[in-house]
């Protein structure tokens, strides 16, 4: 069984995702979640939790990742929440969990990014949008700079409309939407495939069934 | 003559440097600043000044950066501005000065942090200052892996009394306040003296003058 822990597991596109693993015969997921009264949803789906703060220590997250063979990385405060949040989760959240699998000796990692988290991206985003851009380049550069079997997934614009199954994915495409059921299937085919390892890529809905993309990235 | 491009030209910190460089017989100042109404104070101690927005490009910094020998980095939206302001201009204007140092090859470059940066640092501040401190640990961590003769400073509590022009100055000092006017007398020191390149420090005012502190960095 390959085990996954989902860091952001309370998340939209986290609780997808791990459903997806529970039912998956090969997988199983850990959920790392930051408040026990989230552990519920989980445990109705089988599966373990661990419950450890962001914001606190990078060993807390070691030892919930100690015993699992990836990671996601789908945490985030959003671009809804203050930016002190943003620096503290999306950046600093993510280099801790970098770190930590690092220290666990877990190599693949996958990183759920943002659309578009070039230089370019923070100098046009708009000033309240710039910070969130911003954290992500910089979680992303911390990722390509560590010595990690890395994925990074560069959504659309997320919305909470049923999963297609079908995706346009490549290194850059049109601005466009994605479901995040689709990007919880992204991440399951990014893990099933390790031709994506050191690979990155934006996704939106598409016509291509998600396996089929995601093995020709 | 040792042309210092101060980035943060208008902050107290810079305007006490920009003085103490043009009173210098060997050095001369160009002071980077973000509004045309700042210049006049620079005019008056004939220094050149350079227009230029920490959040715009990074070419604007490096064409501010083309004709200078050295970099100061003491901009700072400072802990009491909003965080959006701390990952922009702390963190985002740091990395896009160094980058543009390299991009105009000029080698060194004196960054001005905080107190303490660390790891331990961000995990022990309050909620508050936990985004500021993180986003200057991200801005050391750039400038230490950037291939620049670079020296970082770490200030205790920013005062503004008069310089006394006496420090203590070592990797570790107890913490307690330093006047600005005492800090730039320490970038000058250490713009004087390249046994201080790929250092770092902390000062405090203490019984030491500033030359002697430096110099047995």
């Amino acid at each position: 069984m390959v085990k996954v822990l989902v860091v952001g597991a309370n998340g939209q596109i986290g609780k997808h995702l791990v459903t997806l693993i529970q039912d998956h015969e090969k997988m199983e997921a850990k959920a790392m979640i930051r408040k026990q009264e989230q552990a519920s949803f989980f445990e109705e789906l089988g599966a373990e939790t661990a419950l450890v703060d962001l914001e606190g220590e990078i060993d807390d997250i070691t030892k919930a990742a100690e015993d699992v063979d990836a990671i996601v990385f789908t945490a985030g405060s959003g671009p809804k929440t203050g930016p002190d949040k943003t620096i503290l989760i999306d950046l600093d959240g993510a280099v801790k969990t970098i770190e930590a699998a690092k220290a666990a000796n877990v190599k693949r990692f996958i990183m759920i990014s943002s659309y578009d988290t070039t230089r370019k991206a923070i100098q046009e985003a708009s000033s309240s949008f710039a910070p969130y851009v911003a954290a992500k380049h910089y979680a992303d550069e911390w990722l390509r700079g560590a010595d990690l079997d890395y994925t990074i997934v560069h959504p659309g614009a997320l919305t909470n409309d049923a999963g297609t199954g079908k995706i346009e994915a490549a290194a850059t495409v049109e601005p466009s939407e994605v479901a995040r059921e689709n990007i919880a299937q992204v991440i399951l085919a990014c893990l099933e495939n390790d031709a994506t390892i050191g690979k990155e890529f934006q996704v939106v809905n598409g016509d291509t069934p998600v396996k089929e993309a995601i093995d020709s990235i």
